[in-house]
Formats: structure tokens, sequence, C-alpha cells
């Protein structure tokens, strides 16, 4: 049995661990598989098995695995110490690299994790403003802080009109607050969006956006979506505010290098950690001074046991060093290379697929046109089994590792010849499923 | 001019980073110093001054700085990767580690930071009872989760009345939605802490409690306070949860060691890690099943980019391993002789003293009597001024790291030859800043 290993660490797990895992996006029936060493796109697991890694620890590793500028580094740093109660020089040179980067990065908090930058981000947004509500898109995910997690699993049962959508829990047991202070609206939707915003003008702090939201089925913002977000928080004395855990890889400067405004303030995580825990709040003077401990009264405390540790201050620097226009381009462009070829194998096999994503991500819907909405490109429990079959598919047959949602995430590891075998291993897939994928296509 | 290099390099931060620095906790006046590499119980910064490191990352760091044996198994892991969007079998042992060491330590679940560890907590606790309220003692500081950091700051003007605390706000703009959901409560006042929970026994889901909260004033919780709680919660539904962040390196299991009852549930961090960033969540089975995602429903659907990653796993087992019942005996031995030492200096020196805390870790306070409550420990500003008047001393002459409270946190690198050292500069402390705490101790 090829893994019989992974098994038997999985029956441990199970008596120690909630269902036997640490983090939900892992779970994989009927056990996952455990990783033995990794190291650019390749990923090989206790059983010996190695597969290309196209979910980069869901986006977060630009390099892919064990980069050695990253490695070199690290080491060296962690015979110096890995975290004191003191300042060290990397997290202000990190601070000046992220800063100069980005039109907009006045200023920047590193804390420990996408979770925590986007909960400091809304109360940074609060005391700035001094309201107490927020406004999010349906189905974005924004980490799980409660706030930003309303309606983040909105279904048909419980999401209401689409003109004035329910605010509704992730956790059972949310404090009805919570809900009654989150404003959810239909991402890309402008003229309902406005509608629902004006309703409680004078008590949104911020509206949050992710302007390529994975959850909501990884579709771009369209800019006269964000210029009309932005323009109403400014008539509105409101801040517009991106989460970019995720998008930060798709450009240079972020997602939000194609449109024509600026954020006030813009979450961080993933890619700049360097393969290390991260977070970061960055953004204009004026709200970021709330952070300032020299302010009196101050008006966001905030501090963290880990932030600004030098390591992942050391892997963060040393990552983006090396994410620089020229990687950029060459990343996107090869992402892009990716999915015309896909879009040639399912037109081949004689599967609908609509590609959607930006930069170096990308999703896959089985649908001959990509869905405009949440709610179109929701996928009801049946359809959704298809798309696990597919992933299974790729990941057993084709030696594929992809998100629990199909998405890839490309690392500057991968190369043409892994594009083929991806390729190859969706060809496969769509042909092996092809009955299954056309009659969910059809529902 | 013996600081000129972390002068310039904090004109440079103050330029990038909101006052100049990432995280409150390590602010100094009038610029921090930075840390060029730390080993032990030193930590030497970039003008090559070595200090005595009893901060020890806010208590984060069990053996002091690159301890070896965790230096050895991290460098070795990152040249096999350091996140995945995989399992590890390190997880698995980790978790073993942790369950079988701490009776009612049924199941964990990882997590990167002690504010993360916390909200979990209270979002299980609130999935588990379904319920939205929680109870919290005044002063105690949870991390940076809205709910709890309730009152965390409370003071004279805003307090209110000792027989029921008011909720007040952290962070400027805090919904009141957070305030109405956060029921206060005197800490170690049994009488009055129940009287204030009957009010609103059927809302609470959780009663949340740090053994030996650091910002009441390191104030030991009284078993028959403990033991009032436990009696309260289980017979009003509710569930007790201990903040161990901080307080697991105080016995062998965690300040719970010493209290006839085991917490329903407990959130870890800070020495866990190794030195990486890390909160876990750990309890009772049937509460953790919460989080399995096996569930239909799930209840508490939660997930992490870093959460459970191998590097933090590997570090905190190391970590964690090495600090068996002989380390913790030992750590707690030094600790009471460095009191005992500094009492004696007390008294010498003429100052009034009294030093509260647990196992390897103590506060001080400048009066003769150890304060009872968190308003009876709480400094006005003229006192507290004297107190950053000591720190400073301790620290620029001294060369002694303490907290920013004069807190001293033990590692296992600490020798009698430290302790010494440390008396010695407390001694000298006392001496040159006599006048003022004799002054700050009559108010």
């Amino acid at each position: 049995m090829e893994h019989q290993q992974s098994e038997a660490i999985y029956r441990r797990a199970l008596e120690v661990l909630p269902g036997g895992i640490s983090r939900n996006t892992i779970f994989r029936k009927p056990f996952p598989n455990y990783v033995e060493a990794a190291r650019g796109c390749k990923i090989t697991d206790v059983e010996g098995v190695t597969r290309i890694d196209f979910a980069n620890n869901m986006a977060s590793l630009i390099h892919g695995h064990s980069f050695q500028p990253v490695v070199e580094a690290v080491t060296e740093q962690i015979t110096k110490g890995t975290a004191y109660t003191m300042a060290s020089a990397i997290e202000v040179a990190y601070a000046e690299l992220l800063c100069h980067r980005v039109p907009g990065f006045d200023k920047i908090r590193f804390m420990n994790s996408g979770t925590e930058a986007v909960m400091a981000m809304i109360k940074a947004a609060r005391a700035f403003t001094g309201r107490p509500k927020i406004a999010k898109a349906e189905g974005a995910y924004h980490g799980t802080y409660d706030y930003a997690e309303v309606s983040q699993t909105a279904a048909p049962a419980n999401w209401g009109s689409i003109d004035h959508p329910n605010s509704t829990p992730v956790v059972q047991g949310t404090p009805q607050g919570v809900l009654n202070d989150v404003v959810v609206f239909p991402f890309n939707d402008i003229e309902r969006t406005l509608a629902i915003l004006d309703r409680q003008a004078g008590e949104i702090a911020c509206v949050l956006v992710d302007p390529v939201p994975h959850r909501v089925g990884l579709l771009q913002a369209h800019s006269e979506f964000i210029e009309a977000l932005y323009h109403w928080t400014r008539k509105n004395g409101a801040l517009l505010v991106f989460d970019e855990v995720v998008t930060f890889r798709v450009h240079y400067t972020g997602a939000q290098e194609k449109y024509p405004i600026r954020p006030d303030l813009t979450a961080l995580g993933k890619i700049i950690g360097g393969g290390f825990p991260v977070g970061a709040l960055a953004g204009h003077a004026d709200v970021m001074q709330m952070l300032d401990p020299r302010e009196s009264p101050l008006r966001f405390p905030h501090s963290g046991t880990f932030s600004a540790n030098p390591v992942t201050m050391t892997a963060g620097f040393v990552a983006m060093s090396h994410f620089d226009q020229e990687a950029v381009l060459k990343i996107n462009a090869i992402t892009q290379k990716a999915k015309d070829q896909i879009a040639e194998a399912a037109a081949l096999a004689g599967v609908p697929l609509s590609i959607t994503g930006a930069g170096s991500m990308f999703r896959m819907h089985f649908r001959s046109t990509p869905p405009q909405t949440y709610r179109e490109a929701y996928q009801p429990k049946e359809r959704a089994a298809v798309m696990n079959a597919f992933i299974d598919h790729l990941y057993y047959q084709g030696k594929i590792l992809t998100t629990n949602t199909c998405s890839c995430m490309f690392s500057t590891a991968i190369t043409q010849t892994e594009v083929d075998q991806l390729t190859e291993a969706m060809l496969n897939g769509f042909r092996a499923l092809k009955g299954e994928i056309l009659a969910a296509a059809n529902e």
C-alpha cells in the first residue's frame, strides 16, 4: 500500500488533533500525506512520492520551497537569535524595501499573520474614523477575525436578496453585534453596492476589498467598481482598505497597481514572509499614526510577541528582493502560458472550462463562461464533488498539488517543463471525468 | 557617543514605521538599541554593548537565545522547507508531546500567535455553548482581539464602581457591541465576581482567566477564586478557559497544575514556539470537536496559512522536550533565589519593595506589601515614571534587560553569576533612585 506510512501517522494524529489535522485547508480524505522534504517546485511525501507544487502553501511561497538565498540568510540569522525584546535593524531595512516599492505605503507595521493584519487594518480604520462598521464583499475570505469573515460562507439558504445580502456568521455563536456591524455588498456590482453603502453611510469606517478574492471565484475587481468605492469613501468620510494578503504577488506593487486610485490601507501577508509566519499593515501616514506609541492619547495600542522577528524579516527581505520587476513579469508570463495550454487541453477533451485569476494565480471553473459574481461562482455540493474528484485525480494520478479549490498559485521555480506536466495531468483528468464534468456543468 | 549607530537606524525607522518601532513593548526613549546578536542569556546591540536578558522576548524564550538543540534542528528543517499545503509528521509528534504532558489536553490546534489562540478559544466557547458573551478580569491582557482586550487599560477615570466595573475600550472606535458582550470582574474577588457573573448567567459562553496575569500586577489567582469560577461555570453551563500564553512556563503542566480543577480550554503561545511565532488551543475533546473538519455542520471552521508550520513545530518540540520536570524545578529555584537576593538588596538600600509572580517570573512593586488587586497595582503616571527611571537605570548602568514593567522572565540559561549581577544592578538602582522611590511609595 502506497500510503501506509501517512495513514499510520494520521491514525496517531486523530488522537491529538481535531480531525487529525492542524489546518482545514490541507484536509484530504481519507487522510493527508505527510511531507518528508520540499525543494523548489517539488514536494516529496514520506512514501517517497514527489509532486509538483502549484499550491505553494496557499500562495505564500513566491520562490517555492527551500529557496537557497533565504535558506542561507535565515541559517545565519538563527545563530544570532530568533526573537528579542529589542529592535533589530533588519525590520527597518525591510520596511524601507516595501515602503519604497509601493506608492501609498508611507509606513508599515509588521505582525504574525494575514488574520492579524486584517484585524489591525479594521481596528486602525475604526480608530481613525471613530466609526464602528465595516463593509465587505459577500463570499470574500479575509482571515478568521469575526468581522472580516462575515458572509464568507454565505449560501443560497441564508444569503438573502442580492439587493441587501444578509450578514451571515461563519462560526456558530458569533455575536449578533458582529453581524450588525458588518455591511455586506455584492462584489463588482456598482449600483447595488453603492445603494447598500448609502444606507449606512455615516457609520462605515472602511470598505474592505480583496481585489482578486479567491473564495468569490478569483474574479478580478473591475476598475470601475474600485473607482466607485474609492469615490464613495472620499465623499462619505470612510477609508478604502485592501486585503492584498494573497494578491500582493500579482504585480510588482500588488494588485492595486492596475487601478487609478490608491487604497488608504493595505493588509499584507503570505509571500512577504519568505516562507515564515507574517502579516503587515501598510498605508497612509495619517492613518498609520494611530499606531504611533508617542501619541497621547494613543488611539490604537498594538503589540505582538513575535511581530517583526528577525527571522521573518530576514526571509521576507531576501524573498522580496529577488521578486523584482523582471521576476514578476516572468512568473506572470509562464502562468499565462499555463492557462492557455490548459484551455487548449479542455477544448481538446471537450469539457467546458473557464479560468479566472490574475498574475501568477488562477482558478478553474467547469463552465464555458467565467462566473461574474460570487453567487454565480458558488458551487452546490454536487458540483463541488466533481471538482474535488478532479483535484484528487490531479493529486493521485498526475502527481500535481493544487489548493483545495483547484487554484494554482505559481512560484518562480516553475518552468515550462512543469507547465507541460500540469497540462498533461489536466488533460488526463478532463478525459477521465468528462461525464461527471458535463453533467455538473449542465446543472 | 555610545549609541550613535542605533540612533542612526532609528532615524531611518521613523520614516517607515509608526513611531519608528514594530512593537510598542520594545519602545524606549529617546530610541531603542538594535540587536546585533544574542546567545544564551546575553544580548549584544550594534554598539557592542552586551546586556543580560531577563525579558526573553516577553517571556517566550525558555532556554534563552540561540539554544543549540533548537538551532541544529531548525537549520536542518529549513533545508526541507518551511511551510507546505500538506501535513508534516512533526506537528503530530509535537501535539502528542503536549497532550501527553498536560491532563485535560485531549486535543490541540496550533496557530501563529497568542492573540490568535485566545481569539480561537473564545470562538470555540461561543460555538460550543451557542452564547455570545465572555467574562474577563479587569486589567488582564489577553492579546489584541477586541473582546479579549476590553478593560485591559481601565483607569480611575473610566473603570467605574468595583461592584460592576465598566467595559472600557482599549482602541478608539471599538464597537459598542464588543463592550456589551464582555463582562468585567475584579480579579481574585470571589464575592463581587460571582454577583457580576450571576447577573448575566445565561449569556456567558466562558469565563476567561490568566492564572498569573502580568498587567494585573503578576498576582497569582487564589485557589479559592479559581474553584469558585469553576463551580460557577459548571452550574451555569459556561466554560472555564485559561490564558496560559505567558504562564505555561511556571510549572511542568502550566500554572493550572497548582489548582484542584482543570480548565475546559487553554490558550498557549510564547515558550511553546521554541523562539518562533506560535499559538495553540488545547482542551477537552468535546469542545475541541467544534474544530473538526469532518463534522457537519462544522461549527467552527478555522484555518491559517502558517499554522503548525514545520519550523515552529520543530523548534517547539525540541525546546519543550528540554524543558522537562527537572529543568522546571531548576529554573524556578534560581528565580526564587533571585527574588530573595533582590528583597535583601531592597532592605539594605532602605526602599520599600514587594515582589509578585510565580515560577520563573516575577514583577516588582515599590511598596512594602504586595498589591492584592488590579486597582491597587495600578500605577498613576508619577509612580510609573519612577519605575521607568529604574528600568532605564538597570538598562543603561546595570546592563540588564527587563520587560517594560520591570518584570523578569527567566531562561534556563541564567546561572547564579547572572543572578548576582542582577542583584548588584538592582542594589545600585535602589540607591541611586531612593529619594524618588520613597516619594512615590508615599503617594
